[in-house]
């Protein structure tokens, strides 16, 4: 069975969710400054998301690339995935217009964290269709990054219990090492 | 005429209505856990709308990828199903907002109905147009689940009279049912 | 160039308005029957547009489908009849939530009316890019209904002005005129 | 790496940026003139931005047209621009319901000041990958348009200090001299 319509399909979903967190930050009735104000939380916390929503787009662009046929089990994992990554408009808004407040900033860690594994599920998957030739599992190698994130989003997640700020700077520090594309993949198919 | 255009719209529209779903959960204005318990009912019946979207996304892409050619017949049997698919984000958000109360968890199943026809009649459509070669005839065999499944949610509707819970008992297990792939058109269809 | 990312956009555009239309149907905080009702004349309107929108992607379909190549023009072109059919959500809401009222239902043919005069220059705008072998234009024949449905949005708009429920007739009645799918390019790309 | 996957999500995005922007004019409760009214400004600024979004299509469109191949800088570079575009809906929003206010003018002439900067470094990023065939490069040619804009919505944001009306002639201005399609693309590629 292809993978083309499972990339649309995604596409789609992905599209989808980038665009609707735009619709957290409500228009202002006021046409001055002091209207606009309240809004910037919002806008913060619109722009970690719309990179972390950006990333895991970048990143399962490179993964189904790699990807040689898809299987039920694939597809209800790319769901799996597509479910978390569509609770990103929801977090995002509640951290945002609570002044990223402990517990908002504790469920987007959660949401972070869910989808971190959603992905590696996924990653897995892929590679249990392809044990005799492994193309995805020698562009994905040692995978650093990925084993690293979910720890650090577990580290925030109890730091909100002390000092949300080691959160909001987790979330932050992670989305920068990412943005860094997955050249691994690249390579390994290039040329 | 190619069926590419018809998966793209179909996927395009599915996409739209999973996502939308998650637009029923609202942000609180609170920040603590009291502010978001409201929401557990609306979660839990996003998830399970999730599922069953997830589910017809399957069964659509695996029929369609056994369908040989488009009829107008076809196009319109595919809107039809598209429109009760549509219905999803209402009584999603219907039934959590009033926390699993009968009257909503009656018209869910009212629209789970609707739509388990509307895809039995796609499904005769694209038969129809296989008359030579009944590819997708034999791909689906007796179709045992998807005679079920209607009957089980008319169970449903008709139970919401007296106990509501087993109306939600039974949305769950029929989705439990299809949440095993359907192998079937896979293993016609395979190399 | 090619045609096939005018064919994705509009897709993508047709499905979100096709979609975002349910949206005016905003759950009931009731759970009973009288919570309901209010929607009734919205359902029934957005039952009205979907069968709308569908009629215009299912000859946008086939019309794209006889197009040779896309010109600046043919874009634009399309873009307008993108825009018009934007206005749906808004004019099926204004009608629903006032009852099929005098004024909304004289906005719902006027956006009917510059759709299908939309539509029309589309058409034009691909024949303009078929002159020696006009693939779309012997499809299209005489096109009667194409001619047929402006006139009868005018009358509609006009009747407005004294009984709304004609205009409401009138809709329906083109409605299902356009049901029948566009056999007429059928035929002519057939095999 | 294709281009497909790339031209199908950035579809997806601007498809749904240029219809959730509808979604601001909200349906009115009334259902005479006087109810529709208020609405006037939010109708113009929709016009225009649908205008915009449109040629940013339009032009993404041919521009991914004539790019060979896709790395990590392109894909980065398109979503940013894809994040500029996606505050229009927005600011669209926030112009129209404060009548042309001069705040609102000043920030929307901010994103259409970014979004040109984020196409232009787009641009860019594209003929980096065309350093031996740089068929972007000769098609975009001294590209004049592309250079008087951004300084166009400068001059306008700053003409808000002192008369609203100057940014918005200056828009509507150079949406106009956008709405003649870019030749020199088509030119260069064609047969």
């Amino acid at each position: 069975m292809g993978k083309g319509r499972l990339e649309a399909f995604s596409d789609g979903v992905i599209a989808i969710i980038i665009t609707i967190m735009v619709l957290e930050m409500k228009v202002p009735h006021g046409e001055n400054l002091a209207a606009l104000m309240p809004l910037a939380p919002v806008f913060l916390s619109y722009i970690l998301s719309f990179v972390y929503v950006g990333i895991y787009w970048n990143n399962h662009h490179h993964m189904l690339h790699a990807a040689t046929h898809v299987t039920g089990g694939v597809l209800w994992a790319n769901l799996h995935l597509l479910f978390w990554l569509s609770l990103f408009p929801f977090v995002t808004g509640w951290v945002g217009e609570n002044h990223f407040g402990a517990l908002p900033l504790a469920f987007y860690g959660g949401v972070l964290l869910m989808a971190a594994i959603a992905y590696y599920i996924l990653q897995r998957a892929i590679m249990a269709t392809q044990q005799e030739n492994p193309v995805l599992a020698k562009a994905v190698g040692r995978d650093v990054k990925g084993k690293i994130s979910p720890a650090l989003y577990a580290i925030a997640i109890v730091s909100t219990a002390f000092e949300p700020k080691i959160a909001g700077a987790i979330y932050i520090g992670v989305a920068l090492m990412w943005l860094v594309p997955d050249r691994r993949i690249e390579r390994q198919m290039g040329a």
